[in-house]
C-alpha cells in the first residue's frame, strides 16, 4: 500500500446509502394507503433511471446548473404519470421528493465511516445537493468532514470539474486523494483526473448480478467489500 | 422563544475558536528558537489587522475571488516585515500561515456544538475557506454539519450573498435560519438578510472590555454567555 490518501472522496447513492430499498419503502408508505398497486422496486428503478439523462442536459450544457432536489423532482413527476398515479397535492409529491434525503445507509456505512476518518478527511463527492447531503448524513449518522461534490462545483460527475473542483477545495491535488464508488464509470473518470480510486462492491444495490456494477471492471488501487474491509486496506485500525 | 432554528449558522474566528491565543503561541514556537524576540501578541493582533482590508479588495470588486488562505498569507509577508523578522523558508512560512487550520476552539465549544447538533444544522458561515475549516474541525473536534460560507458563496461577509447563499444550500429561507456570532458587525448583516440573530459573548478574543464586540449593541434574538448557554436560551437539553 502506497501512503496513506489524505482525503476519501465518496460517491454517496448506491455507495454509502441503499436509495433502491429507500425509496421503494417511501413510495409504498405513501401510495399503498391511497389505493395504488404498484411494483415498487419497478417504481424505484423508473425514477431512478431518469437520473442519467437529466444530469446530461446539464453537462451537455443544454440546460444551466440546477440542484439534484430540482432534477429528482421534475423525475417523480414523469414517473409518477409513467406509472398511472394521478391526484397527489404538491405537498405529497415534495414529501416523497424528500425520501432522497432519508436514504438508508447501508449497515456498515456509519461506523465504517467513522473509522476511515480517523485516517483521512472523508468526505463526499456526490451529484446530491448539500441540502440533501445534510439531511442524509443527520438520518444515518454519517460523520462527514465536508460535503462537496456538484453543488459546490457547480459541474456533475462524470465531468472532470466535479472531481477536481473538489479536490482543489480541500486544497489537495487529485493524487493525494481517493475516489471511493461502487460504479466502474465514477471510478474511471476520477482516474483520469489523477485521483486513485477504491471500488466498494455493492451487490444489492440493483440487486443483479449481471450488472455492470457488481463487479469491479477497471484497475484500481483498492477493492473492498465494504468500508471495513476499505479501512483494513488503507491500514486505519478498528479501534 | 419562537420555532427553533432549523439551522444555526457559525461565525468561526473568534467566535467558536480563539485566534489570539493560537496564533501567538504559534507565532512563538517557531520564531523564538530563532531568537526572535516579538511581542507575540502584538504579532498576532498586526496579522489579524490586515484580514478585513484584504478582504475589501475583494468586496469592492478590485480583485476577483481568492480564498482567505491565499490572503492569510500575504498578509503574513507584511506583518513579518513589519516586525523586521526576515529569512524564513517558505516552508517555515507556509507552516506558520496553516496555523489557521489548527486555531484552538474555546473551551466549551466542542460539547457545546454537539449539544447544539442535537436541535438544529450547525454549519460554518465563515470568511475561512474550506480547506481551512475541515482542517480545524479535524483539529478541535467541532462536529460541523457542513462547511459553507464565503468559498461556497464566492462572497465576503458581510456581503449578503455570503449569508444568503449559504441559508440557500441548505434549502432554507433566512428567516429559518440563526447566524451566530461574537461580532456586532456580522449580526447586524446577517439580520439585515433576514436571519435570525445570536450574539455570544467572547471578552478574551481581544482581552479589552473597551472593544466593540466586547458587549451587544444591536438587538438581537438571543445573548449568551457561551455555546451552553445558547443551548439553553434554545431549549436543547444538555442530554
Amino acid at each position: 500500500m502506497k501512503k496513506m490518501p489524505k482525503a476519501l472522496l465518496f460517491d454517496v447513492f448506491g455507495t454509502v446509502v441503499d436509495w433502491r430499498g429507500s425509496i421503494t419503502r417511501e413510495a409504498q408508505a405513501l401510495l399503498a394507503p391511497q389505493g395504488h398497486a404498484l411494483d415498487w422496486d419497478a417504481f424505484a428503478r423508473d425514477w431512478r433511471s431518469r437520473y442519467q439523462p437529466a444530469m446530461e442536459r446539464i453537462r451537455s450544457g443544454a440546460r444551466g446548473f440546477v440542484r439534484l432536489d430540482v432534477l429528482h423532482r421534475e423525475n417523480l413527476v414523469e414517473t409518477l404519470e409513467a406509472f398511472g398515479v394521478t391526484g397527489l397535492a404538491e405537498t405529497e409529491i415534495d414529501h416523497l421528493n424528500r425520501a432522497w434525503h432519508r436514504l438508508d445507509p447501508w449497515p456498515d456505512a456509519p461506523s465504517g465511516l467513522a473509522r476511515l476518518k480517523r485516517g483521512a478527511i472523508i468526505a463526499t463527492l456526490s451529484n446530491g445537493n448539500i441540502a440533501l447531503m445534510v439531511n442524509m448524513a443527520r438520518h444515518g449518522d454519517l460523520p462527514w468532514d465536508a460535503i462537496l461534490g456538484a453543488e459546490v462545483a457547480r459541474a456533475y460527475k462524470p465531468q472532470p470539474e466535479a472531481y477536481l473542483r473538489s479536490c482543489e477545495a480541500l486544497a489537495l491535488a487529485p493524487g493525494e486523494t481517493m475516489m471511493v464508488a461502487a460504479h466502474n464509470s465514477d471510478l474511471v473518470a476520477a482516474a483520469a483526473t489523477g485521483m486513485r480510486t477504491a471500488f466498494v462492491l455493492r451487490p444489492e444495490e440493483y440487486g443483479d448480478p449481471q450488472h455492470e456494477d457488481a463487479q469491479a471492471r477497471g484497475r484500481y488501487d483498492i477493492i473492498a467489500d465494504d468500508f471495513h474491509d476499505l479501512a483494513e486496506k488503507l491500514g486505519i485500525a478498528a479501534n
